[in-house]
């Protein structure tokens, strides 16, 4: 078994805000996350897949192959994009990074299977002092 | 003379798109960041101040001193906020990392006189692959 | 189960020297980081706390509360700091990564239940080129 | 049980090519990494290593003795050289990233043991946007 | 005036050897850059472009047009090639960081006076440890 | 005119405070970079050197004779030392970021002219957060 992971970004607006709840009761739960014009981030996106070394030509999986899925599944979907409005499997999900990282797993698990691999851990980092890391299993 | 720099950072939301056009004209000219719910950014900022060192303390100026008011006079408005809508002085304006980094230049400059140095640069990177700098003198 | 990770940074004086040994046993055992008048390190320390992901807040841990307490139980006791003098737990311990590495594990690990996660690992990186993992369990 | 990491670089030659393949199926298979006349890296290496801490050094390994022996059995083997033609324990193996990180390990498995260590993880990042991890165990 | 910068990569193989000289002079004289089977980097450059700030976009140039302009008329002949024998713009020239960045200005220098902006400074970082910086006027 | 950077480091201990002031007056002025105990950081060193490019080698100077000489005539005195302490070149002089970078231009300006290169600019970074430039002519 062998690691490979893919490094990818977005760049997104979000907030952490409940309908539910009053804008004070946000602002004391979310603080300045919870701003109601939105703020965003850079987001780097580490996707790391594992699996047997093939012999022919020593890969894990086609690095360019795993880039290109995680383009066409995540990244246009996230990227420059607003991730409480804009974002279909977002819907309805508090964005927190941790919500985040849980749904790109859901929109890669079975995508990284049909290209032979499996996938192994989403790691999204939301500034450079704080990142989240899912190994699936819900 | 000596150049000392403070970085500071903050996460905010914007888009680039001009009122007085279509939202195609707008599309057109600046592709997904017209995002009309907008996206963002972890910007990083870098402040650079020029002068004599004191003798007495080896300082140019108090770097402290500096990232306070780097705090007070500019991180403050623009972090967790909107730069189209929450920030007074980005009024109208369109919200190009040029645009926002010669706007935290006139925030800074007479502030910078008063602790004793001169506003030398402002560097603004707005994603790993872009940055902006500005030395003043519009 | 889900990692969510702050990182947080100090700068320190330390050397690597037993009282009960020479200069020279400490010099031939630990070179240059036995230098009698010290030497330093920015420090980067990276806390991971594992937990279930709250439904109604989106997160395993709340990252500001997560990142108060470990300036209030680890940082304002490290930070411009001597590790070997000035730090009540880290008395008579060697000022090795690896235990401070643990230190600061035994600093936090109950912190961490009270609010709700699971101290997973400390990584505690202390030049570019250096850096140790602990996931307690001594 | 404590871990411990050493960061090393090379900078190399290497193609994605097989010599069994037309120049067309190996330009169909691996894209620009086959470019005939070579393409090269700076490639990143980490080198994991587990154990107890030591009661009189509080360290796992001595890191500079880690240091020298990764310098010794890899980095002088592969640092401004060509993998694909000059490096003896890369023979007739495709450069993939996977299979050097498997090379490494091969490399120092043995003696991490003679140092009184246990090699834990291969980390081998060819460019900023991927990296292989390997935990042995073929 | 403001200046932009737009940072790009590529990968690729090199030596620093002269035809002229025999194998020893070249090793002599470059040391391990010479070896004859090539060896490799990431490179990474940094484009700086300055101009006024367009008063109606906020721009000095769209960002976009500059990365595509770049990627066309430098990366695509640089990444993952022989730099001494692929790149036409490098015949007979000694594949110097500081030649090639010095290539990359001709390259470049019109090209950016077309889309609206003045060629200010290339950066060329071969590794972490050092980089080339070239304003034009040989 | 092209230039070249070598980048070094060095892990050193240090304090800001003066002997003809009480330790109520450092602490007043320095706040915690004046404890009595010391604290420390992991300095990098960009040293910049410009000049013609030699047309046999396509060099500005010999980057491996430059970084032996940063690290002969630096950093060797200040690698694993107390800044305040052990170093012969830094006696009397407030340990400041500015101060250090000051000296270390004295100590190389005279010997970059002898490998045929003229210093431009030493850049000193004290954390992640601050640097210093200094071009020299006090």
């Amino acid at each position: 078994m062998v690691y490979i992971t893919r490094r990818e970004r977005f760049s997104a607006a979000h907030k952490l805000s409940r309908k539910d709840w009053t804008e004070e009761k946000n602002y004391e739960t979310f603080g300045k996350c919870s701003n109601p014009n939105w703020h965003g981030h850079n987001y780097v996106l580490h996707v790391t897949v594992g699996g047997e070394v093939d012999s022919e030509t020593g890969f894990v999986v086609d690095l360019s192959v795993l880039g290109d899925l995680i383009k066409e599944k995540v990244i246009v979907h996230l990227d420059h994009k607003n991730l409480n409005l804009d974002v279909p499997f977002m819907r309805n999900i508090m964005t927190s990074t941790e919500n985040i990282a849980i749904a790109i797993w859901d929109q890669l698990e079975e995508e990284v299977k049909e290209i032979g691999g499996q996938l192994h851990k989403i790691k999204l980092q939301e500034t450079e002092n704080n990142y989240v890391e899912y190994y699936g299993g819900k």
